[in-house]
């Protein structure tokens, strides 16, 4: 059996288990009775440390090294490449530092979720100092491997590909229009009337509608489902994608654009070349990209004028009202406002929560500033780039989000980056669909018939750039967000 | 670090992988929409291979002998003991043999699920021909390792102390006084009067009558589900336990009952000993006393006069119609039918089915009778214990079950010996509590703390045997089973 063989047959194995841990995550997390938790966290941890032991074997490095001399097809090169990756990240730091970091983690994490409640700094950063010095640790053995500096060696366990340097220049370009965009759009809005959600919506009718809008998105659910969970998630494996919603009876706006957006992310995953199942190859290429399609589908689809009219409509069939109007509907899902929490920012501001964050963790983890000065500089970028204050208001500051409690950093910049080419898509797309009447029609085939061959269908064969440029004849173009958001906003 | 304690550690991590399977098992049960199936199956094989990898390690062996040496207390031996009986049935067989018998099992069931509603005995006799050799060379292998006919050697798997020869002298005494009780009360039923359900139960108002009912079973909803599949079980795990029914809109009684049944199996899981966690001696004793159990709540609480006036009750809250008097109840739940299937049967001609299904599976993994003879066998003896006839009715007779499909020979009696001991627990349980009192009280605390007592928080700690004794004073004594019998439908 040739060593390209042997990986192969090795990777499917990984997959399996990787399936496995998929299924339980989803049922933990929309599920399983918390009375569980303890049980199923000791089984999951128990399969992670087989899956890191398979992926730590020792004869890997020798049937990488062989097959690299093995005549292979190029989509067998692109496979071989990613494997060699997945095996690089899994071997590369010691047991010891992993187990530290999961352990620091975990215990920040926990606390977190009482201590940001209580606005409760002085607690979080004693657990936090920890999180961030292994992760300095985690990031410098990573650029020194890699040959880049920390904080792009981290970028690049989410998006392989990207540097620091890129990220700056697209976000300094970003600061010279943002804030002015978001001030003129604000000043325009503030005449608006809109009848905002008052009332019980219940969840059986959300869901009924949710249903409805994902069968207009055609979500396969032959090969999926909807559920709830707290925090919305797409889950579970390519044949069998998870996605869950969470609803509000009080109102029905984030659970109707969650699902749209959270079904973005699933067709991406049901779209996946299906004859590399089981490879690294055949998995979705990034964060960023992956958030590239939920927010193709949230905004570049979801908050077009003729889909916010298909779902003003879907939604008057199992509710009345006044804001159910389409232009309301309008208004409700296009409104802009300045304010401290970034999942619940709109479109407009949103890059600049990610630009804020970019900035601290990268000065962070390159041992710029230490971790103490975070607050300070959080007030600061935010009075900068939305006029707001968060002056001793942590909980709504810099303890706001999960990411940095168990040290994800380098994450957050996928979410701008994915903003940027679901834009760059729309832009491309426009070329050869009038969009607007396919989406006016109802039936979307087209659209997805563009991703399916553009994106879903290419896996991660390209490296993100290879595959950006195959799909739109460029590498990522910021011009076309900016754009976009003038457009639909101004 | 002790042998013991190497066996304990060893234990645990199967655990974790057995945990696994049981949570993703349940999934692709009642989640999983069907295009998730292949991928799932592949991981699940994947999963079995690893665990029975796990079970046939090398230095099990060494351990175990080690063990033996160590001084160990009683709770620690009895462990010990149900850890060698694991290991031993785990290397018993040669992969080879496992591996045929998996797969000629999957293709028989496969093609059954077809061949039933066809009433095909020609194809079914061909695949099912592999199937029996299969096991027959199973059945010897486990013979020559216990010293025990091929038979015995296989019911050994699914009730460790129980021999043919004990169940031919139980057997054959019922069926000196079952045919003649079952004709005795067809004749006293014969003029009664009843309302048979008919009209839509929806499936929501019948979820929430159940729910309620296991409320009143004081099943723990901390720890465990209720959902719906084709084939009701109870799966998962100790710490959260799955089970599951079906609704048919057009009647209620088989869910109602259904859920009854599978919260006593859910209660014996909840309830099995939490410091054994992870350990053989901690699961249940066997398919027997689990059946015990589920029957106990099913048979002996649950069509008890006071319970079905509390179920009478509660379908009152939801549905309004005749059917849903006490005494309408009584007559549907206590109905005795002589009937083809087994799965449908009644209290009463249910262990006809089962002594029919023993004594044939007995003489052909015995060697006794060929495979071919299974049909004429079936209808000679569906003459004698019910006097209905299967010539020609394949389908209906010896093809009904999925059991022998996959050749889970030496099952069948477990659902009888479970009855017979629930209706000696209840006798036992009489002696110390006015049973009917606390189930009329609705407050069933005392009856669940006889059975945690004496059986649930036993696991696996005494034999059989020896469990039913502590608890009853005696070994299985079938002639409570008859007063039982007699008492509730004479
Ligand atoms: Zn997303
Ligand atoms: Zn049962």
């Amino acid at each position: 059996m040739s060593a390209f063989k042997k990986l192969v047959d090795h990777s499917q194995k990984c997959s399996h288990f990787n399936h496995l841990a998929a299924i339980c995550g989803w049922d933990q997390a929309s599920m399983m009775p918390s009375g569980g938790n303890q049980a199923r966290s000791e089984a999951m941890a128990q399969l992670s440390v087989h899956i890191h032991g398979m992926m730590t074997q020792p004869q890997l490095s020798d049937w990488i090294n062989d097959a690299e001399n093995e005549s292979l097809n190029s989509e067998q090169q692109s496979t071989l490449r990613e494997i060699k990756r997945n095996w690089q990240q899994a071997n590369l730091l010691p047991e010891k530092l992993v187990q530290a970091k999961s352990l620091a983690g975990s215990k920040c994490e926990h606390a977190w979720r009482t201590q940001r409640g209580e606005n409760d700094w002085v607690g979080f950063e004693k657990n936090w100092r920890e999180v961030v010095e292994l992760s300095r640790e985690e990031a410098q053995i990573r650029a020194d491997f890699a040959g880049l500096t920390p904080y792009d060696a981290m970028l690049d366990i989410y998006e392989p590909g990207t540097s620091s340097a890129s990220l700056d220049t697209l976000f300094s370009d970003v600061k010279t229009w943002l804030p002015g965009l978001i001030d003129q759009v604000i000043d325009k809005q503030s005449t608006e009337q809109f009848t905002a959600p008052s009332g019980k919506y219940s969840t059986d009718k959300q869901k009924a509608l949710g249903l409805e809008v994902m069968n207009l998105l055609q979500f396969d659910f032959n090969h999926g489902r909807l559920d709830e969970s707290v925090h919305p998630f797409c889950g579970g494996v390519p044949s069998d994608v998870r996605i869950t919603t969470r609803y509000d009876e009080n109102e029905f706006v984030q659970s109707l654009m969650g699902i749209v957006h959270e079904t973005g992310h699933a067709r991406y995953e049901q779209g996946l070349p299906k004859h590399l199942s089981g490879l690294p190859s055949g998995e979705a290429r990034s964060m960023g990209i992956h958030e590239s399609q939920s927010l193709f589908f949230e905004m570049q689809i979801g908050r077009s004028d003729e889909f916010i009219g298909h779902l003003a409509e879907l939604a008057g069939q199992q509710f009345s009202g006044n804001e159910f109007e389409k232009s309301n509907f309008q208004k409700i899902y296009t409104r802009v406002e300045k304010d401290f929490i970034r999942v619940d920012a709109d479109e407009l501001t949103y890059p600049a929560h990610v630009i804020l964050r970019y900035e601290i963790e990268r000065d962070l983890i390159n041992g710029k500033i230490k971790h103490t000065d975070v607050p300070e500089l959080w007030n600061l970028k935010m009075q900068q780039y939305l006029g707001l204050s968060t002056e001793g208001n942590f909980k709504n500051g810099c303890m706001q989000d999960i990411h940095w409690t168990d040290g994800a950093f380098g994450y957050f910049p996928s979410y701008t980056l994915g903003a940027m080419y679901a834009a760059q898509f729309m832009a491309s797309m426009k070329n050869d669909l009038d969009v607007s009447s396919v989406i006016q029609s109802k039936d979307l085939t087209p659209i997805f018939n563009w991703l399916e061959t553009n994106i879903w269908s290419k896996g991660s064969l390209l490296t993100t750039d290879e595959l950006v440029k195959q799909a739109t004849g460029e590498t990522l173009n910021a011009q076309h967000f900016q754009d976009h958001l003038k457009n639909r906003y101004l």
